[in-house]
């Protein structure tokens, strides 16, 4: 999903390359990853949380790998490869980690039926509305277009911190909610510190909850050092970044 | 998903009609609907696949039930009632079906992992490509923005059609990929006689593949007569409708 522009550095930084590090082995699982992509983080959290033994390829947006192309020939990461196939779009590789894995705790959904489809609502919550409001408000490019889109992104933030239970979604269990979440969660510092945005003006106990998802180990182990991204960020603030996800905030259509 | 438009029918008809009079009893699972709306027959085709006991009942979009609001605020159907609890969405309606039902034959998620993915895969193509798609055909106003729409569709339909094992999308096996695009389907002999669509203009076999999708039983028995659905979508082809994903098409936005 993550399509990656120009000035992208070429490997992980801080923690996530000694993570990076730490999957070097070849495994049954291969994840074709790009350190920057937010939806690339997610698949991440989930490996990392589960313990799910995997190889991190990362993917150079600009000299993509013939193997790479052949296995997965739209090119975007995350991808993973399974025993010769790839799989593609970050939602559907996480409940596939869930099924593949079946024995490998914590799981990210509940068991329960019923709190497995209020995972499922949430998660959609998050693909419909968070994110785009996100993007819109980072490639906002008028005071006036800029106030819509955050006060559209803090009351898509709100309906999720008023349903959280604390500190994490669900309560105590860490679950698929805040993967999503997550990644836009730890790059929220960009919009603090060029759209005006606040953690403490969201309410209903956004900041809190904000704080749990981003000091939890998996999201900091997956994480580049923060100059890292500004050159990347950086053309999406002044919207001139040529992403999947920036053409189609730009051009007002669905997220691919 | 679907909110409904004026002139609604108020009850299902024929072969539709029939269905919900053999499932009026009371149940543990409430089944709320609108006879004419395709995400509620996506919902329908699930519970009559699989032989899971309902109790229908049809929403009235101008006079809702209380109850129904009181534990579905938003009021939208479909939605299910399951031991008192309210859940919405038709894809996570069917997927909480599968979770919650195991032991109803026959599944319509593989049960092999990747296949799985690879079913979600292609449910997500219809969700983001498919139906926005043939809302675009729909309410196209101008022959310019019909003709770009209609060849759109076609492409997103031809990229099914290619994949299709036949007779169904994984061979023998109906799965959900046939599920979610059937009652889209079911409805293409408006795009026929109003917006130039043919199926034999799609290719890879498409015409073939959406007959046997409309000759499915559990199809056909949730469909009501024709001629009722023709008001309903003679104000989408004015492009007056006011359905959530009538507005969304119009203003160019992703569809809820």
């Amino acid at each position: 999903m993550g399509y990656p522009d120009e000035n992208v550095y070429p490997t992980a930084t801080g923690r996530a390359l000694e993570t990076v590090k730490q999957h070097e082995t070849p495994q049954d699982l291969v994840f074709w990853a790009g350190w920057f992509c937010p939806f690339v983080q997610r698949v991440w959290i989930v490996l990392e949380e589960r313990g799910i033994p995997y190889q991190y390829k990362e993917v150079n947006p600009y000299k993509k790998e013939k193997h790479f192309l052949d296995i997965n020939p739209k090119g975007l990461v995350p991808a993973i490869e399974y025993k010769g196939r790839a799989l593609y779009e970050s939602l559907i590789i996480c409940e596939f980690l869930e099924d593949a894995y079946p024995s490998h705790a914590p799981h990210l959904f509940p068991t329960d039926p019923f709190e497995r489809a209020y995972v499922r609502l949430w998660v959609d919550h998050v693909s419909k509305s968070v994110v785009p409001a996100f993007h819109r408000l980072l490639q906002g490019q008028t005071p006036e277009a800029q106030d819509a889109a955050r006060a559209e992104y803090y009351a898509s933030l709100r309906k999720v911190s008023e349903k959280a239970r604390g500190p994490y979604f669900l309560g105590s269990e860490f679950s698929m909610v805040d993967v999503v979440l997550a990644p836009w969660v730890a790059r929220d510092y960009i919009l603090k510190e060029h759209r005006g945005y606040a953690r403490e003006a969201v309410g209903g106990g956004w900041k809190e909850y904000a704080e749990a998802l981003t000091s939890r180990e998996s999201v900091l182990k997956t994480q580049s050092d923060l100059e890292h991204y500004e050159p990347i960020y950086g053309r999406y603030l002044r919207d001139e970044a040529q992403s999947e996800v920036a053409k189609a905030t730009r051009a007002g259509r669905a997220l691919p």
